[in-house]
């Protein structure tokens, strides 16, 4: 969890928070193990976006979800959260 | 498949072909179904560049892989191919 913003609501008074991970792992590929890091902006939506909006920067999650378009003029995925793991030392 | 680029090499002379992916499905958020539509950036290293780039625009293919950024500059994810297979129609 590189960052976490604050609980703010749409329009339609639903509730989102939003973070940006931070991901660091090994993968194979051309069959060869690499380092992999990379950052992607996610976001929860209703009762999710409470428990994200209470984890602290620096804290490790498992968290899944699928990637959208962040809006029709910025087609950069975005990860919605359907699930939250917090893991230990968070 | 919204874009293939041609085939290249890295100076260390690994092939290299990249292309953009353009996804649409249905996912559950917040207990509601809504439509999804997403574009990223695709790469694939080694054998398996070939067969990227003898991929057909507007061609439907199933994909595996990894996200990692992009550079360390741009920090955007790039989705790097172990696995493309041709459906139907390409």
């Amino acid at each position: 969890m590189a960052e976490v913003l604050p609980l703010r609501r749409t329009p339609a008074g639903v509730p989102v928070a939003s973070c940006v991970l931070a991901h660091e792992s090994k993968q194979v590929e051309a069959g060869l193990i690499r380092d992999v890091s990379m950052e992607v902006h996610a976001v929860a939506l209703g009762e999710l976006a409470a428990v994200l909006a209470s984890a602290v920067p620096g804290g490790a999650i498992r968290a899944t979800g699928f990637l959208a378009a962040k809006s029709q003029r910025s087609r950069n995925p975005v990860l919605h959260l359907n699930t939250i793991e917090f893991l230990e030392g968070n």
